[in-house]
């Protein structure tokens, strides 16, 4: 089975890319072939037993989908994006990427006539406050974002396409990923990790927010599993609502840190410093909290039961085990 | 005010068109010039108090959008769609007309840059089914149809040029229009309004589903108001989310028929004949049957109240008062 990864160069995309070549398969199937499209060369992990090709490309390019799909992939991963903060500043850019290279792809997929199965990789910035308790899986699309308004157009469309059996789409709503790996980024969820990645690493993190602040949360190796899930999922089952909340854990901030001091010690959760941000917690304010995510849970996609399981998966997956 | 209407040809903006002929204004603002938009010539009103021009062109056509919106208009309604049945056998007509147009319009008015009021005709095509008895508010957009989709995504975009002040968006899901005046056509739907039309004419009609059936109606003089209504809305109380569903009249075949019988005698309501047809069974069975539009109430927007009263709206309207 040949297996096209688009936006492979990301963090996802390269823990995904890790987990089919230390796999071989998806699913049943054997995979025997890969391909990694990204705008900058995604790295090649070793030990796959199949050959990965690496091309470089601008997905909504005049005739760029048309040539990814020349291969005829059998699975295809869509998680090429400009995320929430940029698509926000560069409105065109936004537009760009994530519509027109999703309308693109799909067309191309059309084009190509056999039906692939499509991961796309949606968000829960599809949602938008004000919000229930618990948001159920059928609560309304209301983005207060342009990413988020992207992302659910691509859900419309993937369904569409689907219905009219153009492609195999299974779109995933996935939770904001903790702990993500690497440097400190500036998006505004980006404290959610470093107050717990920095501290583990013996470093001081800033926490621009009151202790109450609920969110949802999945590690980056649950994500990856949601991935490999969706890519060989009986779809059918689905009907004809092709995207699903992915499950994850509600935590508040309080949570967190009680975790962290239970998993790394005092020492480690008194490395967090507060600093409050109105600017941040305004934004933060609109996000959602908490999922029922039932339909997930019946299709058989699993994520961490709690903070603690978060947190030791970052400490096993990219510390080595070790804490600083 | 400068009132642009795209669409105009059309049954509803033909109507709306002489609605603003005859009103002279929109709400507390007078109109001093309107152009009617379309594919064909629409048909000029008489009595107007300002002057109206014709436009005839192709929406998602390069520069049509641009040149639209070069006179400045200070409200738009988007009328223009490729409806439900054409664009389901017709995939890329459909997404060129109503997401393509629909986009380019919103991108030539961000250009244009004095953020006009546009009203879009969105449609309960946006739902699919399974329903809840009654529809709510928050309810989730899973369109079942490449209409729907378009018509959805349009919401979308909406919500989002709007939030960064690119227009002042109102979008409106009109309920069924019953009576549609003038021959039956081909639509699904269709049969909602002949079993009234053609029977009130003195001519037969088929029924093909049965007496059980349950749909949401209104009148076109209802949508005109609507529309009228949301061009003239103070649309700061929607916050973000703003598209609305529209009030209507939930009722039964059977009910319908009863109404019809109460109005106009037994001897019109024996004109309708049941021919009981599967294939529209099946497709009327997706579609919804009653909505809450607590929130339209709340603004303002006001539909009948019952069959009947949708009937006497077409006897006066269309046929002078005369039932044959």
């Amino acid at each position: 089975m040949h297996v096209l990864v688009i936006g492979a160069a990301g963090m996802i995309g390269r823990k995904l890319t890790q987990r089919l070549a230390s796999d071989g398969r998806l699913g049943e199937r054997r995979v025997t072939q890969a391909t990694l499209y990204d705008v900058v060369p995604a790295p090649v992990p070793a030990g796959a037993s199949f050959p990965i090709g690496v091309e470089v490309g601008d997905l909504p390019a005049p005739g760029e989908t048309d040539r990814l799909m020349a291969g005829r992939p059998e699975v295809v991963f869509n998680l090429a994006a400009i995320v929430s903060g940029e698509a926000e500043e560069d409105f065109d850019k936004g537009y760009r990427i994530n519509l027109d290279g999703m309308r693109n792809l799909l067309d191309s997929i059309r084009a190509a006539g056999h039906a692939p199965r499509l991961v796309f990789a949606s968000s829960l910035a599809v949602f938008g406050a004000p919000f229930p308790a618990a948001i159920p899986d059928d609560y309304h699309l209301t983005p207060l974002t342009s990413y988020g308004t992207q992302k659910a157009i691509g859900e419309l469309l993937l369904a569409d396409y689907t219905r009219k059996s153009f492609v195999d789409g299974v779109g995933l709503r996935l939770p904001t990923i903790c702990v993500r790996p690497g440097n400190p980024n500036k998006a505004a969820s980006g404290f959610f990790s470093s107050i717990l990645r920095e501290p583990l690493a013996g470093q001081e993190a800033v926490l621009p927010v009151g202790d109450d602040v609920r969110h949802w949360f999945a590690s980056p190796r649950a994500a990856v599993g949601f991935l490999v899930h969706a890519a060989s999922l009986d779809a059918r089952i689905l009907g004809p609502r092709r995207s699903i909340t992915m499950p994850g854990v509600t935590a508040t901030i309080g949570e967190m840190i009680a975790a962290l001091r239970k998993v790394a010690g005092d020492e480690v959760a008194a490395r967090i410093r507060r600093v409050r941000d109105p600017f941040i917690e305004e934004i933060v304010a609109g996000w959602p909290r908490k999922f029922t995510t039932q339909r997930a849970l019946e299709l058989g996609f699993t994520a961490e039961r709690s903070v603690e399981d978060i947190i030791r998966i970052h400490i096993d997956d990219e510390l080595d085990g070790q804490i600083a």
